[in-house]
């Protein structure tokens, strides 16, 4: 017997089908033993469609009621979900996020779950009752909806198998696990059986869509073992793998994973915008003036480079930060002029950011080396170089994406098991 | 300065501009110095289609979590006209059930309010706050949702109303007013200024569809002045009356009628399906060994008639349900001959109950005798007939339904003023 947490996104509850289809997974669950809490996502299109009626109500609307209108979609999907697995003789009932209550912070809008008390639900499923939770939501201190940001279902999931000491967490999604790359570019890219959650974190923050950033922090922290699988599978009798477990991605601890890949995965992201400013004066305090006014304009600035100039007098500064946020900081970056004096100023949005990830790189010299010469080799020019501990990430002409991933991809042999 | 509670309905609050029209609304009572709490339905359409949901889900579905489902479409709405009020620059906030709380008792999918504490509201009242409440929906002992039934937000308007101890509830609807008769019959119907509560009540069971019958109770019980009024007038100067009052309907304690009407108006129901048994033996419990069962099967029954026979023996039975509880009812009656004796049982669909009603037949004698003499009059056959202290319904072919109407209409001078 064990105690899991699943998680179902909108796509897998779009419908009454749908829904149908995921109780079974519920009951496959329930009839081996297992007690159960089920989080749930809006119906696909519901939570737009709810988004839109805020914002054709009023631009500038108070984010508490946009909380109370957004989160009626999981509400829906709570309640119809308990009535299927009821009429499939699964003992069931929903709960809404101020039910339990999901205590969170006065972030309407953005909110974080601040505590789950956990007694009622647990008492619960030793009588025997599944637990079916609406996602995404949660109750303020003033008494009112808060919901948690997009993608908050799969934050509520993790938070709450934290809170009853889950087993395990299953994040069933449209995909089958976690790969080492973009399939869509490399077709024979292979799932991953094991991720640390630091790996994941950084596929997650780089642009794999599988699951929200915010959730594998929450997942880290709390050492919540975090399963990506597919909903899609025969509810009944689910693909397994050479090993008797089901197919999917699992998200653990790294002292979980026997055999440590040197590099688990490549990640790109097109989403990249670059500033570079030549010719700034080079006096203490000049990037707190810079990046000061960009942070408190809430721009997100994700790699920087500073070199010292040729005359050795100025400094030339380049960074990037997300495409929506580009033509916000160039006009930003002009308006410091009258107090940093800088020659030019140019940016560009063609830019795309390819990582390499791994906790095996911590042990290993010679990762980013190979990385380098094997770009060059394509003849990919590198405009700007991050790392950490477990990454490296490389700024290139977008144009050049997916020759880079590929080219990535193979001399690492993630293709081969 | 007045406090006000003012309720809109599905079709006031189908999309977004209409909406902003009820805002409008709501900024005219504000403007002019009322305290306001607005009660609002679930955009049209909405409640059906989660409705349709739960049946799709499971024929047979736990109450508490259709509740759960179904009270999210006010919800939304309330969001959304909070949100409207504030783009408006008037101070609004929502209120969902659970908030209030608007306590109910535990008959999920059919609840009664049992309570409503004020204070909170009222505090905000002060505070010059619009106090923006979901209607049809309320808090259970379980902690869970409770609705109302159909037509439930009438029913909280008016118990918010006696709550609060507003001075008038103004329920605003697709139409502006209560009718002497239903106008698409009788083309020179009339507007009625005031209506009492008993009259009022009696128009709503018998088929007058302006106002819940529930709703009309409680607004007795408490003396709550109903005014029902058009949502399509133009919300910043509607219509006024010769007296310079807004046009519509007063429902409202008899006392505050001066000029007391013999007939106030005709309803009239073709939602109705009559059951015969000849020839059922005349012993005592006969008739609850048959209105026992009938009750026991939620089958509502109207009108009762019993007749001695001919031979003195045995008794004739004729009694009315609606159409939807017909075949129900038949199949029941027949399912008695085992423990009640008779003779033949018929039944029929094709009825219609025709309604005069009017506080002023109280002090006069006749008023019954010119209807049975008009419709006679005009060949039209009387199958049954019940009366009250203000109200002689009759029972005819519902063929006849119209020409019933207009000539009762006619008869008791309904057209003039």
């Amino acid at each position: 017997m064990a105690r899991l947490v699943m998680k179902f996104g909108g796509t897998s509850v779009a419908d009454l089908d749908r829904i149908r289809n995921v109780a079974r997974h519920v009951k496959r669950e329930v009839d081996a033993g297992n007690e159960i809490a089920v989080v749930v996502s809006a119906m696909a299109g519901e939570t737009n469609k709810l988004v839109g009626y805020c914002r054709g109500a009023s631009a500038l609307h108070d984010a508490r009621e946009y909380d109370a209108v957004v989160s009626a979609g999981e509400q829906v999907t709570a309640g119809l979900l308990a009535i299927t697995l009821q009429s499939l003789g699964v003992n069931a009932r929903s709960w809404l996020g101020w039910q339990i209550p999901i205590r969170t912070d006065s972030a309407h809008g953005a909110a974080r779950i601040t505590d789950i008390p956990a007694e009622t639900l647990v008492e619960r499923f030793r009588q025997g009752q599944v637990a079916v939770i609406a996602g995404f939501q949660g109750l303020a201190p003033d008494n009112r909806i808060a919901t948690l940001g997009r993608g908050g279902s799969d934050t509520s999931a993790v938070a709450i198998a934290a809170a009853i000491g889950a087993d395990r967490c299953d994040i069933y999604t449209d995909v089958d696990g976690v790969y080492t790359t973009d399939p869509r570019i490399v077709p024979n890219a292979r799932r991953l059986d094991k991720v640390a959650f630091e790996e994941m974190l950084e596929m997650a923050s780089l642009g794999a869509k599988v699951l929200q950033v915010r959730s594998v922090e929450l997942a880290m922290v709390h050492g919540v073992r975090t399963f990506v699988r597919s909903s899609f599978e025969d509810p009944e009798a689910p693909q397994v793998g050479p090993d008797g477990e089901p197919v999917g991605t699992l998200i653990c601890d790294e002292d979980e994973i026997v055999e440590k890949q040197l590099v688990t995965g490549i990640a790109y992201s097109k989403d990249e915008a670059k500033i570079t400013m030549r010719g700034v004066e080079d006096r203490p305090g000049v990037a707190a003036a810079i990046f000061g006014p960009l942070a408190d304009a809430s721009i997100n600035v994700d790699m920087i480079v500073q070199n010292i100039s040729e005359d050795g007098r100025t400094t030339d500064i380049t960074f990037t930060v997300t495409t929506a946020d580009f033509d916000r900081a160039m006009a930003l970056i002009e308006s410091l002029r009258s107090t940093v004096r800088m020659e030019t100023v140019s940016g560009s949005s063609d830019v795309a950011k390819v990582s390499v990830i791994g906790i095996g790189m911590r042990s290993h010299a010679g990762v980013a080396a190979q990385a380098f010469q094997a770009l060059a080799g394509r003849g990919i020019n590198i405009q700007l170089i991050t790392t950490s501990e477990i990454k490296i990430s490389v700024l290139i002409d977008a144009a050049y994406t997916e020759l880079a991933v590929r080219t990535l991809h193979s001399i690492y042999e993630l293709d081969k098991t």
